[in-house]
């Protein structure tokens, strides 16, 4: 069982080996204390995970790829567009949705939203979200990154192009039901809600509404919880 | 709609009134500055759940009902089983079991568990969860408080009384499937998972394996989707 992982864009063929540099180098030989012979596990974030071991000769760190696996994306792709949480919740709300294996998180804004994600979402924070993707992948062991798109309006969520279901959150709904569709856009509203001009938006577009639980929840558990449903429902619908 | 939510544990009756005291009514006048006429919403914790205004003299704030609403619990009652995270961590998920609906939660020792539960969960700590569930339940409109209850051991967890079935979180497992159970007893394990023991004792006792996402997840993320999966597909079979 490799005892690290790391993260390598651009992985080499198994049989292959890459001199590593920068942060991940840095980190692996500083605090992790890798040594010669060390197996580690390598993500390039786009469906392949490597075995490799590790060489350190002069605080350089060589990396000898023993086998690549390629795996496809999950199915459905699960894209969350969602209203933003405030300060440092969004880090939250993003690192749940990588734990359970939604393919992307949109930033939305909408009538309700406290927090205008236009402005909340600077480089810096997207930056910030942009390593959260990078070490939760590998916590979870996920082959493909969660994407992390540009923020877009509530009226660009319910126009999905042609093959994508859209589901919206609401407590009005009923407990979501599996459908077979390959892409999914879910969209999670603010602690407010929709407003009514939304709702009935949402439904002239065609969009599902459904309940994800008994409760009010903060946005940060309801667009994970949400996610996990419509995932674990549409698989469990094609392998019964 | 009220602006406040207080925590009343010995309601009145309709028609009746109480002067509240202490840090309810403290929070209420000095950061809530609730003003005669007021609406405010009332939980007991224990199912009833009052409408009420207030009425400010002298800087007493009294209180007169009047409504009262009784809830039943959520059918299936779920225990939650689990493993305590690190430090601030059994905060969150605490609160994450009060917002998915979950009816409470034990915390558990088990082979691999990096927390011994006896050590982690002192007073101070049970304190901290007690007021955490006071202020959910208000956040998330429960009608009942999550219950904590004392550490057990994983032996005791296996050995469940008649009518309440067993279900163990363990990626080994199936999707989870609905069984009409009224209690369903909900076993979820330390990052390290489970010991082949464990797992064998457990199927022993009659105790479903099931799994409950695609990932590796953190404990205080895992027990809430996994509840949030059971409470979900067992309310749809009851009601589809």
């Amino acid at each position: 069982m490799p005892r690290h992982s790391l993260f390598i864009p651009d992985l080499p063929r198994a049989g292959e080996s890459l001199n590593l540099t920068g942060d991940e180098a840095t980190h692996a030989l500083r605090v992790k204390r890798l040594r010669t012979g060390d197996r580690v596990r390598a993500f390039d974030g786009a469906g392949r995970v490597a075995l490799a071991h590790v060489t350190i000769a002069r605080r350089e760190l060589e990396l000898e790829i023993d086998s690549i696996e390629r795996f496809d994306r999950l199915v459905p792709a699960i894209g969350v567009w969602s209203a933003v949480p405030k300060g440092p919740r969004v880090g939250e709300l993003f690192e749940h949705l990588s734990q359970v294996g939604a393919a992307s998180w949109t930033p939305m804004n909408s009538g309700r939203a406290s927090v205008d994600p236009a402005r909340a979402m600077t480089n810096s924070k997207m930056q910030r979200l942009a390593r959260i993707s990078i070490e939760s992948m590998k916590q979870c062991h996920r082959p493909w990154r969660l994407e992390l798109n540009k923020t877009r309006t509530f009226g660009d969520a319910i126009h999905a192009v042609g093959g994508t279901a859209i589901v919206l959150a609401d407590c009005s709904g009923k407990a979501y039901r599996a459908t077979g569709a390959g892409r999914i856009r879910l969209l999670v509203g603010p602690e407010g809600g929709w407003t009514k001009d939304e709702l009935a938006a949402a439904e002239s577009a065609g969009a599902a509404v459904s309940s994800f639980g008994p409760h009010v929840m903060r946005i940060e558990l309801a667009a994970a919880i949400a996610a996990a449903t419509v995932l674990d429902k549409e698989q469990s619908r094609r392998d019964p």
